[in-house]
């Protein structure tokens, strides 16, 4: 059972986010071991931030009591968890894992269940918020588990988020993100769209963007997305294949649980032509690219 | 030529909207003569605000510098200013009409030609914000014409709103109303069908839509109308009837222009199904009853 409140903490995953995140962690005075796929990254951060970079998840798990985990995708997240060498070979007794990557809810339960089985905690507590509310630890941060858990991850997820909500069971955090970001990516595409009509009536395009965003049609992908739309300029704050990872998640979801989500459908085909013309990599504004060449017309 | 600077205005239209409207104006100081289809309406209006009640718009426009109307579509904007009895026909010189109706910008150009011939002068000015904002006179209001015709519309505009935007010639003001009606039109039928999948899901809504506002999927249409459709509490500030009718608007014009509006047109879809249930005068989150058929769940 865990008592203190000082906690060793492991780190795996040190990407555009990851980095951020950990960085905040050793801010806020947590003792941090790393792990990364390519461990040049975790020596840089462990000089950089005063960590300790370590070879194996494993062997992070071995001085932990908390691992937080922040990769791409659920395949990652069970290698590094629950592969070889993975963080349950080397737990100490009563590690709590804490997943922030996105992974989709079914993924985050069975994880769960496996780590439960060897005596290990989980709580899924997936972000909302690109790179820059990383860097000022402002995430907004939608945990799923048991509340004993949760209550022992919030120092550190307070540490990287500004609101951080305890919302349900495990796999409820990640059925929030991925909902969440199938409205996003929703809005997102009815501003490209929007744009588009703006641009074909003659619109000044600065007067729409600018009455919208004081009106009923606002939106936080209007704000954030119309510019890099406007200037094609897709500089990578979330990338598209990510959303559209999440867009499918999502899909999945709905569809196991026999309800249609058509918005979110219409969003993920053109997220998937975006994709298919190489822009994968790319921030997910790239989609005005395939709504561009729909509408025969060019921002 | 118009050069003083209080002006006698005259104000057709006192519905749900154009009450308040008025009320600023004449609480701004401006003399105000008022007309409504319902004489009733206009002898009460003029009673309760010091006002004047005339029995035509054509009267009306006999003692007004400015004319604003503020009715529900085209063919009442054509009726009141260029019908018989109507704001023509009593036009002093130097007349400016400014019409904010949402009438799409087709009809706006064409009854400003019309207007033109007769020596009036016109400024399409349609609003965004429902009667709370009209109240408070904080609407968003988006002003097209010439500039000259603006400025002399400005003090007026100003009475009722907070943002006032002068965004290009005669028809581009109703051009951005539509586009951004259809914008949120389109957020606030996500809202419905994310809040159905949550549902589904077994997610606590509230930590749902209160993780969403806060993160990549807010938007103005989450804040005002997840509550109301959660609750099926459909009291109308903003007709589902008038939003149907902008949108149709926006898509009319977009395919004159020869360019698609996905989105917003599965928006339209939805919203004509409700309006068959005989929704129609009921606030437009009420869309979220053919969602709830389609996905055979109530929230």
């Amino acid at each position: 059972m865990y008592l203190g409140m000082t906690q060793n903490v492991g780190f795996i995953g040190l990407g555009i986010m990851g980095w951020r995140m950990a960085a905040n962690l050793r801010k806020a005075g947590f003792q941090l071991s790393v792990w990364n796929r390519t461990a040049a990254k975790a020596k840089r951060f462990a000089t950089e931030h005063d960590a300790i970079a370590v070879d194996t998840p494993s062997s992070l798990a071995a001085q932990s009591d908390v691992v937080v985990t922040m990769v791409v995708d659920a395949p990652q997240v069970e290698r590094v968890l629950l592969g070889p060498q993975g963080v349950a070979e080397g737990a100490r007794d009563g590690l709590l894992c804490c997943d922030m990557s996105t992974i989709g809810p079914s993924a985050a339960i069975r994880i769960a269940g496996a780590l439960h089985e060897s005596g290990i905690g989980f709580v899924d507590a997936p972000v909302s918020g690109s790179s820059p509310k990383a860097e000022d630890g402002t995430l907004t941060i939608m945990a799923g588990g048991e509340r004993e858990h949760f209550e022992r991850a919030l120092p550190l997820l307070e540490a990287m988020g500004e609101l951080v909500v305890h919302v349900g069971p495990v796999g409820h955090g990640q059925m929030i993100k991925v909902i969440n970001n199938a409205v996003a990516a929703i809005n997102a595409a009815a501003v490209g769209e929007a744009l588009l009509v703006g641009k074909q009536a003659g619109l000044d395009l600065d007067a729409l963007v600018g009455v919208i965003s004081a009106g009923s049609g606002a939106s936080a992908m209007l704000d954030l997305k119309a510019g890099p739309m406007r200037s094609h300029d897709y500089t990578a704050l979330f990338k598209l294949e990510h959303m559209l990872k999440d867009l499918r998640l999502c899909l999945q979801e709905a569809e196991a649980a026999g309800i249609g989500f058509g918005f979110a459908s219409e969003a993920a085909e053109i997220l998937q032509a975006a994709a298919d013309q190489g822009l994968g990599e790319r921030d997910f504004a790239a989609l005005i690219e395939v709504l561009e060449v729909r509408a025969g017309l060019r921002l």
